[in-house]
């Protein structure tokens, strides 16, 4: 690990490539916590993402010679947006190595910065092994997403941001994904100062840091499992193991569930769009001890695709019994449909779907199965639907329950 | 209309309630009007709108009298939240009046401010009656969303905010509704620089304040339909016409359709939300004659709720040809899905939805339709994969348009 730090000269390099975000105060979020939390909006900067301050950063100080030849990466997320930015604004090349079924928005985004694209490999440490094969044979730079002096040093800046707008803060989550964020950010705020505590947030499915930590040293997970899918790494970062295992104080881990009630008061409260890694430290709020404390919560990105939104809602919503789907058995006779029908309007729950079987028994004179999707106000009101079925006689089954949506 | 206007003072009156809200450079947008844009991010104000400005200036000027007495409106909306907050600041009581069948998540926002909520009438106007007759027999002063110099004073503020942070600004585009928002703009902005254009942006549905200079005077649309219904008012202002006459410089309409590309393109390229009503400015842009400008687009509102954000997403999708539904028919034989599968997978079109109906045909030995949703990069992907199907014999037939999406 470096002994010297210039996260000021980091910040200086930055100023023409990087925003300084916006830190927009919570009260949502406070009071879910009991504490004063301000959300850093990294989601808010050029390429939708913090990546392009570790990327830009890390270019700018290559020699002349190396920027001459350019620089490569593998990555076909926000990391390759980043780079391709940094290196348009460098004018230098950068080659950008992507799995070949990566979505063709995702290859546009990072095209349009001028970067060249090669597709190889059906999985990232394919395109991973084609860049290294590739920087060997070209002499490019590897500009590594997170295990990088220079990279880390970049997203360090964040905290000088941070800590110019709210001197006093106390403490600060952030994101954990190969953790280079989390290793900048510590590391710049406790040389400003070290009172400031540093929390990293991990997904459940995906925590290769605290793992790390366990172990003493980076160790691959057995399994990945998560949607925050930015941060779904295997391995921690061998240099970035060394600076949270200095700076960061704690490490928490927050489900998919906690995500996903995130994601919906983000969108809500605060009209703004997180992509699920980005949010894992709005997620990890609730479970701090801390109370009564000034909290800054790094949203890191917000790349989310629009349809992975609508399903992030769907889901969403019925993990909170705001949409609820029942099986409804019914007599094969006239009028049955208007009874239920009459029922859900008597208790104001609006049907967004209806899907009324004739075919489930070979005996069509018994039974109708009836699956109705509603949209409540929640879980009493799901319940006072599912009583007044009951209460006229019908058969009611819940098909879809909050458990039932991850997954 | 009044002859001074004190939107400096209306300004410090503000400064505790109301956030200086950030000005965002766009380079999405600016590449679309040709014109250097900026957004202007009410969505981010307290309550997720604009209105708190208008309805906190209206009341702070009270006199003591009046503030004893306690405040009424009719709104079910964004004016309902601002009037709440504005009354739990000021300590003073407020009364919303909203029709019956508000949803419960409108009326919990506006009661967790403190505000005492009467529901009455089955549409707006019964409610506003309601109101009307409450006020009378209480004395309360009413709050009028928008016909009311206070409040166009309050929302004035915004042009300084702006001005501020964007002192050569050329041109300021603003959401009409009743026109109180664009009244306070434009008078604020032309008392500072008589040379800043300010341009109106209606829906084409509900362009009442257009039907108004048209006819020399506020006059009733025959039909209002926009899905930007926190500007579907059939009748503007007395008041705010006036102040559009003589300040504001341009009006210009945009359609659902605009509404909806607008919309997707905030999320995706920005990460904000924004209500229908609240972008009409962002989709208004790309009707500007004006090149090289600097341009501020007034975001104004983002209350949104998550339900109607999925359904944008999804029609919004369609009208990209990001996503398109096709009807095949196929002999019911054995092998034939696989071969459309084949097909789609060759194509690289992701499959969404599949419904396979053997029951369209009495002769179930001669047709089976099958409806395919898929997911795909757009047109010219759409037309690829059409002309493979095609190629190998399918009839097919799409089923949703773009022009199909709306409505």
């Amino acid at each position: 690990m470096r002994k010297l730090y210039n996260f000021m000269e980091a910040r200086e390099r930055l100023s023409t490539v990087a925003r300084k975000t916006e830190l927009i105060p919570s009260s949502v979020f406070s009071e879910r916590c009991d504490n004063e939390v301000y959300i850093k909006a990294e989601n808010l900067q050029h390429t939708g993402s913090f990546k392009v301050r570790g990327a830009y950063n890390k270019m700018a100080k290559l020699t002349e010679e190396e920027k001459k030849r350019g620089v490569i990466t593998s990555s076909a997320g926000n990391h390759a947006q980043g780079v391709a930015l940094a290196a348009q604004r460098l004018g230098i090349k950068a080659v950008i190595v992507m799995p070949k079924h990566t979505p063709v928005i995702k290859v546009e985004a990072t095209k349009k910065f001028g970067a060249e694209i090669v597709l190889a490999g059906e999985i990232y440490d394919e395109a991973y092994a084609k860049a290294v094969e590739l920087q060997k044979e070209h002499g490019y730079t590897f500009v590594h997403p997170f295990d990088d002096e220079d990279v880390i040093e970049g997203q360090g800046t964040i905290a000088l941001d941070i800590m110019e707008d709210l001197p006093d803060v106390d403490i600060m989550l952030v994101p954990i994904g190969g953790g280079g964020l989390v290793s900048g950010i510590a590391a710049a705020a406790k040389q400003k100062n070290p009172m400031v505590k540093i929390i990293g947030v991990e997904p459940e499915g995906a925590a290769c840091m605290k793992a790390a930590l366990a172990h003493g040293g980076p160790i691959p997970l057995d399994v990945v499992n998560t949607i925050a899918d930015g941060t779904a790494v295997r391995t921690a970062g061998k240099i970035t193991y060394e600076y949270v295992k200095q700076f960061v104080d704690e490490i928490i881990t927050v489900s998919d569930y906690e995500l996903m009630e995130a994601f919906l008061l983000l969108v809500e409260k605060h009209k703004l769009v997180g992509e699920n890694a980005g949010i894992l430290s709005l997620a990890g709020l609730q479970k701090l001890k801390e109370h009564g404390k000034k909290v800054v919560s790094v949203l890191s990105g917000g790349n989310i695709d629009v349809l992975t939104i609508a399903a992030m809602i769907n889901k969403g919503l019925v993990v909170r019994d705001r949409i609820c789907t029942f099986a409804i058995n019914l007599p094969d006779k006239p009028g049955q449909l208007m009874k239920v029908a009459r029922i859900l309007g008597e208790q104001n729950a609006n049907v967004i779907k209806l899907d009324h079987n004739q075919f489930k028994n070979l005996n069509r004179f018994s039974e109708v199965e009836l699956f109705v999707t509603i949209e409540t106000n929640g879980k009493e009101h799901v319940q006072r639907v599912i009583d007044a079925l009951h209460k006229e006689g019908l058969q009611v089954q819940r098909v879809n329950t909050p458990e039932d949506a991850i997954g």
